[in-house]
């Protein structure tokens, strides 16, 4: 465990947790059709919680193995479109521009935890339910968007 | 130049610069009281463009340096308060928690540049430009925010 390394990636998951902080679901989001799988409002903060915590341990170990630039320059890609997805549908409101922020999060998330998995198995393992997770928010994404259409964007 | 790594990078970019796409300026910044060094508004676009190239080339050179774990680690944090920025200030229309977000990405970007240096003086000097301009941004948040207050929140 490098304390130091661990802290600067734990900022960057805390600057992308922040988008749930900033941008909420409300009441916007209560009018929606959802799908019979839609977990309730409170699951969300509880799961991406323990994923930016298990992201930041996986990235600390693997960014101080050799090889690893290119596992860690995905990682940062999938920081980055997980830090837009908040902002676009629940600020911006545009569902189907959030369902092309996921797939691209979906696709950053799988190959940063197959370079991961190919580096050290207890990081690729710490990615499996982030990839999991965000499977299921993809899935809800687009249903929302199938059940709603790309309605009621934010007042600019 | 290792090009695979340099796209994953690139990707991140794009990503953070997507947001000046879907939270523009528009209508509510012009109104805006504004200090006088206040760029036009045709300028973010060309130098962010610049910028974001410029980091990706640096971070890639970084990163396959050996010890670069903290320095790329301080690079992920950058890139999500800087994908952070736009949609708060622009999209929630939050100026001082903009002003929040913009301390901090200044100072993981003073911390990536230091460290970028310290590993590899083309990177180094690379980040050296981003400091200058988030520096004037910086100014430019803290103005708007002494001339306008935290006014005119996006309507929820």
């Amino acid at each position: 465990m490098d304390w130091t390394v661990f802290f600067a990636f734990f900022v960057a998951s805390a600057g992308a947790a922040s988008t749930g902080a900033i941008f909420q679901p409300g009441e916007w989001y209560d009018r929606l059709a959802k799908p019979g799988f839609t977990p309730p409002n409170w699951v969300f903060p509880v799961v991406w919680t323990v994923l930016y915590i298990a992201m930041a341990v996986a990235a600390m170990r693997v960014s101080l193995l050799q090889g690893s630039a290119l596992a860690i320059a995905a990682y940062t890609a999938q920081i980055t479109f997980n830090t837009l997805w908040s902002p676009v549908f629940f600020g911006a409101r545009r569902i189907k521009a959030g369902l092309i922020v996921i797939t691209l999060l979906w696709l950053s998330v799988a190959a940063t935890c197959l370079l991961f998995l190919r580096l050290d198995l207890i990081s690729g393992l710490l990615f499996v339910p982030y990839v999991i997770w965000v499977s299921i928010a993809w899935a809800l994404n687009f249903s929302i968007w199938r059940l709603n259409g790309d309605v009621a964007p934010a007042s600019p």
